[in-house]
């Protein structure tokens, strides 16, 4: 009897989300070519009969998290976890008060912070994320995440998230996709709050990886500890390189925003069938931060997209979403009316495509 | 309509499912300690209001393959792979004809060739399984467990998997539980085939895992070419650091057959709540092969069941599940009748247990 009313509850459900999506799946995005690929892709891989069906177990979708489905600038939220975790590694270990780069950081200089190299960064990272059981780890990541607020918004980094995005993933999820976050960032960090932030369960979030040690704590109990050893730069090819090791199928559809998910676009299209490979432009100074060849700026180092990226997604007919044109509202938190774009009747591709070049 | 059709076709299989089970879920299995075990943790962890209740998303249950999903014995089969390629690998090389280990190989002496080191081995091993694209490997694979047959029961491997375990993984998922293989083989090879044969989809095999590099073929696609270097040794507490690493979540029922599933059922054990941890024990000459304490031999080096294994099964609370009393049959293939037997109406692990010290 239990389970008959589960099924029923079920088809209720499955029955109230099916009217909403028919209704429109996508209700943050304008109309044009972005949102038009991801209608037609998924229609095509999942209507029973299309010659481009997918069968469901192959029904895989990877993201790429910052700067494609929450905001990276000014700086990487991890980046900003691991600077405030500095003076918690201190206390524990003051003779690394007077030592680089962890001075420069207890200093509190915004600007000296600001230039510190990409070897100051990984010795704070490998000291403020390795050393600790796992278990400990998450629950202070927990902690951070649910406390620490953006500058800018001065909100939760996890409200930073882009509404349009989480509705591309309740769409695939109710087409009976599974979604997968690849990120450059941490896969324990990340892991901490992808359930709650995008529905995304642990088992689904792919990351840059350190091993973790197996032993007994003081209880007798097994303990597993962070590892200052890389096991997996999950970034460029190593994310096409991760999705192979860690689920072992080729994604149909793949999200990025920057050089550093060009493999796993080439590597999601390079199959067979229909695929869809889409990249984040952020040309939208206004609502949320521009930068790359959009604006004609210098690829930023935090989430490059260089000129050559954009003509790669051109010539490998990967889909440029433009921030701007192609999302009416960036952000849940975001009332209606405020911060919104109508788009053009149009394809937006096209308005986005002047602007290049 | 679509949806709802298929929400109704699930709602029957539901039923019928449901109906199916509440006869009895494992019909291959005597009545005694270790069938209870498992219908008890089933009911205890999925019924709604129990104090030992397990949400959906954290049903992880992970299994070892060899000696506990199917025969390891005489050899492993990835290890029969590994010989029978040597042939093509010397045909491309064939200044290896020559060189140790492939000259005893290619000599095709019994003797020999069970007498190699494990240094050795991993020689044959490096050859055979790396230096190729991964989607030929698996294709590789694919064509040779069609094909290749176990020499005392001339069947395929895939047919030598245990019936009772295969309902073990059939009444966990129907409860709601993801199975997971956690193996100490090769991550790629298990992925091959076991979906067909275990219905576990390769994002949900773990195992030993070598490096992919990425790279573009002749025809300017990407190509993942298996690389010789390890980057998971899925053994021993390799297998406890493996599920953390893909999975992110401590499983809350483990199996396994042997010291290299030690640290797996530790770590499933120590969690909180209601976990069950179980270790197939060997003792059926007749119908399989008896290895370990159970018969007073010297522990085999494939499947090592030590005694102290048997000890620290016993401390910890994991079930030993005997083949010989807990388990009517041992293969599908097996008409009912032959080779089937009728199980104690007392504790079978109390009768497994008098022979053991």
């Amino acid at each position: 009897m239990t389970r008959i009313r589960i099924a029923l509850a079920g088809i209720l459900l499955a029955v109230s989300t099916a009217a909403a999506i028919a209704q429109d799946p996508l209700p943050s995005w304008n109309d044009g070519a972005a949102k038009k690929a991801i209608v037609e892709f998924v229609k095509a891989t999942t209507t029973q009969g299309s010659p481009k069906f997918v069968p469901p177990g192959e029904r895989i979708a990877t993201f790429d998290q910052d700067g494609t489905l929450w905001v990276e600038h000014p700086v990487y939220t991890q980046l900003v976890y691991c600077l405030d975790r500095v003076p918690v590694i201190v206390r524990a270990k003051p003779e690394l008060a007077g030592v680089e780069p962890f001075k420069t950081v207890m200093s509190g200089n915004r600007e000296a912070i600001a230039h510190l190299s990409e070897e100051d960064l990984i010795k704070i990272a490998m000291a403020t994320l390795t050393g600790m059981p796992v278990d400990d780890f998450r629950a202070e990541v927990k902690r951070w995440i649910a406390a620490a607020k953006d500058h800018r918004w001065n909100r939760p980094y996890t409200d930073l998230t882009y509404l349009p995005m989480q509705e591309v993933l309740k769409y695939l999820r109710a087409s009976g996709y599974r979604t997968y976050i690849v990120t450059g960032g941490g896969q324990d960090f990340v892991r901490a709050y992808s359930e709650a932030t995008y529905g995304i369960p642990p088992e689904q979030v792919i990351g840059t990886s350190i091993a973790v040690k197996y032993s007994y704590g003081k209880d007798g109990k097994p303990l597993l500890t962070k590892e200052p050893k890389l096991i997996l730069d999950n970034n460029n090819a190593g994310k096409a390189e991760g999705i192979y090791l860690m689920i072992g199928r080729r994604p149909y559809a793949a999200f990025g925003n920057s050089t550093g998910d060009e493999q796993m676009l080439e590597y999601a299209k390079g199959g067979d069938g229909l695929r869809l490979a889409m990249i984040v432009l952020h040309d939208d100074a206004k609502r949320e931060y521009a930068y790359g060849p959009a604006e004609g700026l210098p690829a930023s180092k935090v989430g490059t997209f260089t000129q050559a990226l954009y003509d790669e997604a051109k010539k490998q007919g990967w889909t440029v979403i433009s921030m701007k044109n192609d999302w009416k509202n960036i952000f849940a938190f975001e009332s209606s009316g405020i911060n919104r774009r109508e788009g053009p009747s149009g394809s937006s591709a096209g308005r986005s495509r002047s602007r290049l070049r």
